[in-house]
C-alpha cells in the first residue's frame, strides 16, 4: 500500500483523488492548501495547486517526496527539503466531465530511481500510459500542447465566428474536426495536410481573404505562408 | 429507383461510388472525365472533378440535372445548359480510408424544389446529415474548413516539430489532441479556451515563446493576441 497525500482542492486534485479512491493499491488523503498546519505525512505528496502557488505550498511540508502536477514549471519550483519530482498529466481537465485515467499521459520526473519507480507505480494504479519525461522535455511538451489544445480551438472559435456571421449552424463543422484530430492517429501532419495553401491555390487563397474580417485575415495569411514554407 | 452517373475518377468519386452501389434506391454509373464522347443519361449528373475541370467538363453534357462537389466554386461554374445544383460534402476524405457516409454532412443546393428534394433523396439513399446550403453559405463553410482543418492539421504539425526537437515521442499529445476535438460537441469554443492566453500568464507565454522558432515566434504571438482580444 502507497500512501499518496494531495494537496489542492482544484479540478485537478478532484479528478485524481476520485481516481485513487478506486485504486487498490493507494490509500489517499486530500486536504486543502489553505490549511497547511497539520499536514500528514506520506510516501508521495502531491501537489495540485495553481503554478504561482507551488513555491510556498512546497515550502511549508517535511513530507520525504514532494511533487507538483505542473506542465508549466520545473521541478526546481519546488521549495521543500527533501525529495522532489513531478507528476504532470497532459490532458485537459474540465469541472463535471468525468476523466478517463487510461487515456491520460502520465508525465513523470523524479531525481533519483527508486523516486521513479515510486511514480510509477502510483501513476500505474490509475493509468497506462507512462512517460519518463525530464524538465527540459516537459517544457517543450506544455508549448506543444498550447498549440494543438489552445491555439486549435482558438482556430475552431474562428470557425464558429464565420459560420455564425453567415447563417450555418456550426454543428456541420463537427464531423471534419473529429476526422481532423483522429486521422493524426495514423498519419503524419506532414502528410495529412491539405488543403488551397499547401496546394498554393492562389485563386481559392483570395476567394477566403475576401469573406474574413481584418485579424481572421492575418491568421490565414500568415498560416498559409507557415504551411508553404513547411513543404518548400 | 433513381439512377445517378457519376463523373470523375479520384478521391471523392471513388468513394461516393462505393457508398452508391451499396445503396437499394439507387442506379449508379461512373465514367472518367477524359472520355465524354458519350455520355450516359441520368436523373441525376454528379461531376466529381478538380474546380479547374468543372466548367469544361459540364459544358459537355446535356444531361437534365448536373452538379457539382466543390466547397470553393459556387453554382454558376457549371456551364450545362439544364439544371444546376451542388452536392458538397464537407469531410476530409483519405485514399484507402473508408469512409462513413453516416458521419458525412452532406450540403445540398439547387435552383427549384423538385431537384432540392431529388438530392435529399440521393444524399440520404447513402447518409443522414443533409443541409440546405446556398452558395454564399457554403464559401463560408468552405473557409471556416479552412480553418478547424487545414490550419488545425498544421498546428499539430508544429506540435509535432516541437516534441522532435526535444526529442519526446508527438504521441503524448494525441490523447489531448482527441479531447480537444471531442470538447467542443458539448462546449462551445469560447467556454472550451484554456491555457496562458486567455490567463493573460505573461510569465509562461515569455518562457514559451524563448523556446520557440522565429516562424513559431509568430504564430503564437499572434494567435495568443487574437485570444486576448476575443475576450476583452
Amino acid at each position: 500500500m502507497i500512501s499518496v497525500l494531495l494537496v489542492g482542492t482544484g479540478n485537478v486534485a478532484t479528478h485524481l483523488y476520485t481516481a485513487f479512491l478506486k485504486a487498490d493499491t493507494i490509500a489517499i488523503t486530500q486536504i486543502s492548501s489553505r490549511k497547511l498546519e497539520n499536514i500528514p505525512e506520506a510516501d508521495l505528496t502531491i501537489i495540485a495547486v495553481s503554478d504561482d502557488a507551488i513555491a510556498e505550498v512546497s515550502s511549508k511540508t517535511n513530507n520525504k517526496f514532494v511533487v507538483h502536477t505542473s506542465g508549466g514549471c520545473a521541478i526546481d519550483e519546488l521549495k521543500n527539503k527533501n525529495n522532489k519530482g513531478v507528476f504532470y498529466m497532459l490532458q485537459t481537465f474540465s469541472k463535471g466531465k468525468e476523466v478517463n485515467f487510461n487515456d491520460v499521459p502520465f508525465c513523470l520526473e523524479a531525481t533519483n530511481k527508486k523516486d521513479q519507480q515510486l511514480l510509477d507505480a502510483v501513476a500505474k494504479s490509475i493509468g497506462q500510459k507512462i512517460y519518463k519525461v525530464d524538465s527540459e522535455q516537459r517544457k517543450a511538451l506544455h508549448v506543444a500542447a498550447v498549440f494543438v489544445n489552445n491555439f486549435t480551438n482558438h482556430l475552431y472559435k474562428i470557425g464558429n465566428d464565420i459560420c455564425t456571421e453567415n447563417k450555418v449552424p456550426f454543428e456541420v463543422l463537427l464531423p471534419l474536426i473529429k476526422e481532423t484530430a483522429s486521422k493524426i492517429e495514423s498519419l503524419s501532419p506532414d502528410k495529412a495536410q491539405t488543403g488551397p495553401a499547401v496546394r498554393k491555390d492562389k485563386k481559392t487563397i483570395k476567394n477566403h481573404l475576401d469573406l474574413l474580417n481584418l485579424n481572421q485575415q492575418e491568421i490565414y495569411q500568415l498560416l498559409t505562408k507557415s504551411i508553404q514554407n513547411s513543404v518548400d
